[in-house]
C-alpha cells in the first residue's frame, strides 16, 4: 500500500513537470512566434568619427544617431578630431578601422583625403556611410544629409522674397569645401534663372570665422554702398556679418541669410538682424546613418545588391534630410531645450 | 499515515509546480529583458498604392515592402488602379484612406492630381510617402525612389563613352510626366556642359507605347540618317527603339540606352540591341518606404518636429536609391530569380 502511494507520487508529480513544462514551452514559443523586430546585440558597436568633435553643432546628430541605438538595444562610440586637421581625422579614422566596430558613420572634412582609409575599411568588411560631409569618391555606401545645393537655391528664394526680387547681393562662403561651395553654386544658378533683377555682386572668403567675415562684408558694403543682401553659407560668419551690418548702421537696408542654428545664429535670428536661417535636419543625419549601417552589418539590404561583383546599391545611396528656413516667427523652436 | 501521505503528495506537486514557475517566469523575463527592438502589430497595416498594377515593374518594390513588415512584424496590403487612369487612382487611394490604415506609400501616375486626397490622409493622422513617382506639392512627408534629373546625367555619360562624345543623339521620352521631364532635361543639360560635342538634335514622344516609339525612331532617322544614338526613357520605348534599329540595319551605327530592366529590354541588352539600360533600386523604395511610415505611425522622428506647428522634417525628406547601369557583361544578374 505504501509503495502504492510512493507510485502516485511519483507519477503524479511527473505528470505536474510534465504538464507544466509542456505550458512552459507553449508559452515560451509563443514569446518566439511573436515578431522579434529589428534588433542587435549590445557588442554590435556603432562608431561616428567627426572633425572638430567638441563644437555644438554635432549633439543633435549624435543624439540621432544613440536614439536609433537604444531602439535597436545596439552600441554606439563617438571619435573626432579635436582640431580642424585633415590628418588628424585620417588618423582618429584609422584607429577606429583597427578595432573592427560594427560599422563607422564619417563626417569628412576633406571630400579626398579620406578616401584611403574609408575604402580599407569597407574592403575589409566594415560598413562606412558618409553623413554632413560628403566623400563621394570614396567606397562608402552612402550619404546623409543636407542636400547643399537644394539649400542654396532656398536660400536664394528667400532672399529674393525679403529684397523684393530686385537689388545686389553678396555671399560669404568657404569657397575650398565641397558644401559650401554647392551651396554657393545653388544659390547663384538660382538667382540667375529665377530672379534676374537680383545681382550677384561678390563672393567673399571669410574663413569660417567671425572677425574675418566682419571684414569681408565691411570690405563688400564699401564697394557697394546699396548693397541688399548677404547670403552667409556657416554660422560664424553670419554672426559676423550681423555685427558689421549692426556697426555700420545698416540694418534696415541689408538682409542677411545664414546657416545652422548655433546660439549666437538663434539670437541674432531672434533680434531681427539676420532675417532667416537655414536650419538642417541634423537629429536625421546620425538616426538614419545608424539605421543604414545596422542594415549593412546585418545583410538586411536589397538582395539583388548580393551578386558576387554585384553593381547594384544594397541601399539607397543618397538620404537627404531637408532644410528648413527659421525666421524671427519660428525661432523659439529651435533652441537647445 | 495513508492521509500523511496524501499531505506529502500534495505538498511535493506544490513544490514542483512553484519551482516550474519560478523556472517560467525568470525565463520570461529573461526573454523580456533582451533589447525589444523595433517592431510593431500585426494589426498595424500599412497599404502600397500606385497605377498599372499588374505591371511587372513593381513586384521588386512591392517585395521590399513586404520584406521591410516582416522584419517589423506588421502588415501589408497592396492597391492600385488597374488602367493608366489619373481618376482611378484617386478612387482607389480616397478608398483605403476611408480604411485608416497605419501608412500609406504612394507612386503618384500625376504629380498634382493626387494632393487633395494626401493632404486629406495627413491631415487626419495618417503618415503618408511617395514612392518612384513624387507629387512635390502634397502634404506627402518624403520622397523615396530615383533621382531622375542624375539618370538623366548618368545616361548622358554613358552615352558619351558609347559614342565617343561626338555625333547626333536623340531622346524618345514621355514629354508630359514629370520623372520623364527630369530624366530628359539631366540628359541635355550634361550633354550641353560636359560633351559639347554631342549634338541632341531631337526629342520624342513616344506615349510609353513600343509601335510608337519604333516609328518616332525611323522617324528621326529619315531626318538624320547619321544619327548615333538613342536615350528612351521607359521600358517600351526602348524595345521599338531597339527594333527600329535591328530592322532597318542600323545595329553598328546607333547606340541605344534605355530604362528599367524587364525581360524584353534585358533581352535586347543582352543580344547588343541595346547598349545599356539604367535599373533602379526598386526593392530599397519599398523597404524604405515602409521603414519611414513605420518611424512616422509610432513617432520615432527627430524629437524637434513634434513641436505645435513647427515645420522641421520628422525624418529625411527625399531618399535618392540610386541607379545601376546595366551592360551585357553584367546583365545576366538582374533577370528575375
Amino acid at each position: 500500500m505504501k509503495k502504492l502511494l510512493l507510485v502516485y507520487i511519483v507519477l503524479i508529480g511527473t505528470l505536474m513537470a510534465y504538464l507544466y513544462m509542456v505550458f512552459v514551452k507553449e508559452d515560451n514559443s509563443g514569446l518566439l512566434n511573436e515578431p522579434e523586430g529589428l534588433h542587435g546585440t549590445l557588442d554590435e558597436k556603432y562608431v561616428m568619427v567627426n572633425f572638430l568633435a567638441g563644437i555644438d553643432y554635432w549633439k543633435n546628430g549624435l543624439k540621432g544617431f544613440e536614439d536609433a541605438a537604444e531602439a535597436l538595444g545596439v552600441s554606439v562610440e563617438y571619435r573626432g578630431s579635436t582640431q580642424y586637421d585633415v590628418q588628424e581625422e585620417v588618423m582618429v579614422l584609422e584607429q577606429v578601422i583597427a578595432r573592427s566596430p560594427a560599422g563607422i558613420a564619417v563626417s569628412a572634412i576633406d571630400s579626398e583625403a579620406l578616401n584611403s582609409a574609408i575604402n580599407k575599411a569597407v574592403e575589409a568588411g566594415i560598413p562606412v556611410v558618409m553623413f554632413d560631409s560628403d566623400a563621394p569618391n570614396s567606397k562608402a555606401y552612402s550619404y546623409i544629409g543636407t542636400n547643399n545645393y537644394n539649400a542654396g537655391v532656398t536660400a536664394a528664394r528667400k532672399m529674393a522674397e525679403l529684397t523684393g526680387g530686385i537689388g545686389k547681393v553678396g555671399v560669404v562662403t568657404l569657397p575650398k569645401q565641397l558644401n559650401h561651395q554647392e551651396r554657393t553654386r545653388g544659390f547663384e544658378e538660382t538667382l540667375e534663372k529665377e530672379f534676374p533683377d537680383l545681382q550677384l555682386v561678390g563672393i567673399a572668403d571669410g574663413k569660417g570665422d567671425q572677425m574675418i567675415s566682419e571684414q569681408k562684408v565691411r570690405d563688400l558694403l564699401k564697394r557697394f554702398p546699396d548693397l541688399n543682401g548677404i547670403f552667409v553659407t556657416e554660422a560664424n560668419g553670419g554672426v559676423g556679418a550681423g555685427n558689421a551690418i549692426l556697426r555700420l548702421g545698416k540694418l534696415d537696408q541689408v538682409r542677411i541669410i545664414s546657416f545652422d542654428t548655433d546660439k549666437g545664429t538663434l539670437d541674432m535670428v531672434k533680434s531681427g538682424t539676420i532675417s532667416a536661417t537655414l536650419a538642417q535636419g541634423t537629429w536625421n543625419m546620425g538616426y538614419w546613418s545608424l539605421m543604414q549601417l545596422f542594415h549593412l552589418r546585418n545583410h538586411m539590404v536589397n538582395p539583388m545588391s548580393d551578386n558576387a561583383g554585384s553593381s547594384i546599391p544594397p541601399l539607397p545611396t543618397n538620404i537627404d534630410t531637408g532644410i528648413t528656413v527659421v525666421t524671427p516667427e519660428d525661432v523659439d523652436q529651435f533652441y537647445a531645450k
